[in-house]
């Protein structure tokens, strides 16, 4: 395939000590030529592939010195993209970057959209669509299992086993065709049903080994949507303070809200924990009320986790009660805080509303309590769960709701095998799973799909 | 020289499309054959200089794939440290990244101090201290103006001026020695004093022209530290969101404190504006209040523009003389906001309480105004300055000072040969000049300085 020519800023923005503008395309070392010197005089382009020079990017019309740069030349097809490659390393820094993205936009390249050097990737062949994907689980991995997750992934791991499952549903088909082909014989499809739902019981089988990695995958992809809750002055934010500094904290701005939402992700024994409005809880100590009833039922309603704490030291009161009832549909941990000071909570009946909930007593003041309860948040994602390296795990919503869709198409052609229907309308059921299959790997996607699952990549990737 | 090998991430942090792990030393190849696999089995060892290849990262114990990589070799002398240097180009995001450089450290490389890497470029003589100096400004220069400055800089020509001017001052004192050779020559002293006088006269003239680019040079260097300034509800906000939409606002997050304090950097007609304390206004529209007395005299005191927001819709009241007050030493701009209201203020009264300071109206909820408002603020700080692109200014803090030190002891240097002093005692002001002067290219400077310079700078640089 042959596409225009791509540039974008592949770094992070901040200021750092080296940034890199990226081009792809087949005119990539032609821009390159006409702003880029070499001391020596001579051109990017009588250079051999994968060789890094360095020289200076220079106004083409005024000869001005833009910047001080290391340039990498990488032909096709061995490269990210499969077309030639022109990487610029040049000084970080916001306005430095800047300037040599704006140089060679000026010359020639179009600004790349979000995603598009992976969806070039794609497009020509270098990957498939759920290794695509991958690309950008591993950018966002926010744990070492999340990020092997989608090693595997991008490596190829679930592609081949994808299509393994679509190679044996083709068998199933193929059974069919000779059933419709000799409808004259009885025998024929006597012999063919019990072979069909063998292949169709054991495809069936596998998805559902797959759709039982999806929740911990999800998990390791996105983090554990996690909220502190409590009444004022309970110690909500000396726990967020204790998770943060015995884990490391990767704290995210969420771009164009500069500091309205900063999520906080904490490593939790392997399972990211993803802090919702860390700023509120630090500002105000009382998030229930500094985001308004309204506003807090939806994060209550979106978490995944809720840490309930309450004071060791008061009594409980109708307002903790009114927090148990609240959240008593959902996976939470309670934290009796302040075991330092005298107990005047009554524990049992913390116990009796918490039901088959873990109760965990801290002193956070006196740096007690929070392994067991790093601990207990391990157990309640990941109880029995086998760390197997290798295992294939599905974490990406889509796959999720493809295998789902896979799963029951292919449940609908058993039943109907096993109730005499007729061959050709199993057949119809087969295809579209078969079909379903495809949209994982990207055999059978549509172009707008492929657009917008790339917009939501980041730039210069 | 030699040292030992360090390592570090050299992208800023954050998800990106790609991020570098960058290693210089003796031991960086070693330590790459060590972990990276090339697919065709070959060590990177015996690939040539300044190449890139594809592979993997592994543990080397285990075998288990840490990364899919491209690794760039550079042997010394041409590098950056003019020592072999490996880069390693990992796909962005935290989690990889970091992989990457435990894998590294736990492999022989030692973490890089802030700035190590330029410091070796230093000590091994690629580069002079002014132009190390002018690296860091590189990557944090907010305005194209700033990062011409750094530009020239970097390319050595704030070093050969001072080599020039050192120079001089080596002939100064080559006339002493003769005087101090042949004390029974009157006549060798009379000849000698007009040509020291000449000289020293040239040197003290340069250095007071390069102070004249200072206050400049320091403001496109570090940005005009600006305070918003004003009653509740005059229209602060609305003015930081102009200036912020007219121009690209970058947003700086002050590494550590997280919310605490954000600063903003907008881009006034090449003026770099440091927004101070965007976050309180934002917030609570008052600033006074909301930072307290104590520290808002702090903000004030620290400014170098203050943008003071009054009502056209109110009469002035006592606050808003008291404000004018606060500030009368300062350099400040009247901003006379909501002209789509009726005129309530007394103008006059204004102008009268501003003095010789322009007075600006506008309507930000109209967008009126905004315009005139950057003129006066790029003519406050430009007025009558030519923008010369090969103008070396002096921008650097440092440097400033040892110039105002060295210009002292050429001074006095020049007042004792014209009282007569014996020139033996002219030479310990001359000789004094010339280690100053030496300081600024790094020539006579002490480790404890050097050490404490770099270690400003930025991580993997």
């Amino acid at each position: 395939m042959e596409f225009d020519t791509i540039a974008a800023i592949s770094t992070p923005m901040g200021e750092g000590a080296i940034a890199i503008v990226r081009l792809s395309g087949d005119q990539a070392v032609e821009i390159a030529d006409r702003i880029f010197s070499l001391p020596s005089g001579k051109k990017l382009s009588s250079k051999k592939s994968h060789t890094i020079h360095y020289g200076h990017l220079k106004e083409v019309e005024t000869g001005e010195v833009v910047e001080e740069v290391m340039v990498s030349l990488m032909r096709g097809p061995k490269t990210f993209t499969r077309e030639d490659v022109v990487e610029i390393n040049c000084h970080g820094g916001l306005v430095s970057v800047n300037r040599v993205l704006q140089l060679v936009l000026r010359n020639g390249a179009r600004m790349a959209e979000p995603g598009e050097f992976t969806k070039r990737a794609f497009l020509n062949g270098r990957i498939d669509l759920s290794q695509a994907e991958a690309v950008m689980d591993l950018i966002r991995a926010k744990t070492d299992r999340a990020m092997n997750v989608a090693l595997n992934q991008m490596d190829g791991k679930l592609s081949r086993l994808i299509n393994q499952l679509r190679q044996a549903l083709i068998e199933v088909l193929a059974q069919v065709e000779v059933n419709i082909d000799y409808p004259e014989y009885d025998d024929v499809e006597e012999m063919t049903i019990p072979l069909m739902l063998e292949k169709a019981t054991w495809v069936k089988s596998e998805v559902e080994k797959l759709l039982q990695t999806s929740s911990q995958g999800k998990i390791l992809r996105e983090g554990l949507s996690t909220v502190i809750l409590g009444r004022p002055n309970v110690g909500k934010s000396s726990l967020l303070n204790s998770l943060v500094q015995e884990n490391k904290a990767i704290v995210t701005d969420v771009a164009g809200t500069t500091r309205d939402i900063i999520e906080e992700y904490v490593n939790v024994r392997g399972v990211p924990l993803r802090l919702v409005d860390t700023a509120g809880i630090r500002e105000t100590e009382d998030i229930v009320e500094r985001i308004g009833v309204e506003r807090s039922r939806q994060v209550l309603k979106e978490a995944d986790l809720i840490l309930l704490v309450v004071n060791y030291h008061e009594e409980l009161t109708e307002e903790d009660r009114r927090l148990f009832d609240t959240i008593q549909n959902m996976d939470y941990i309670v934290v009796v805080n302040k075991t330092d000071l005298t107990q005047k909570i009554d524990i049992d009946e913390v116990k009796q509303l918490a039901g088959e909930r873990r109760v965990v007593t801290t002193s956070l003041l006196q740096e007690e309590g929070v392994a067991e309860l790093e601990e207990a948040i391990a157990a309640l994602f990941f109880e029995g769960s086998v760390e197997a390296n290798d295992l294939t795990y599905v974490s990406n919503a889509r796959h999720i709701a493809l295998l789902h869709q896979a799963l029951d198409r292919i449940q609908d052609a058993i039943t109907a095998a096993e109730a005499g229907v007729p061959v050709d309308m199993i057949q119809i059921d087969v295809t579209r799973a078969w079909e379903i299959l495809g949209e994982i790997v990207g055999d059978t996607v549509q172009d707008s799909l492929i657009n917008q699952l790339f917009s939501q990549f980041c730039l210069g990737k």
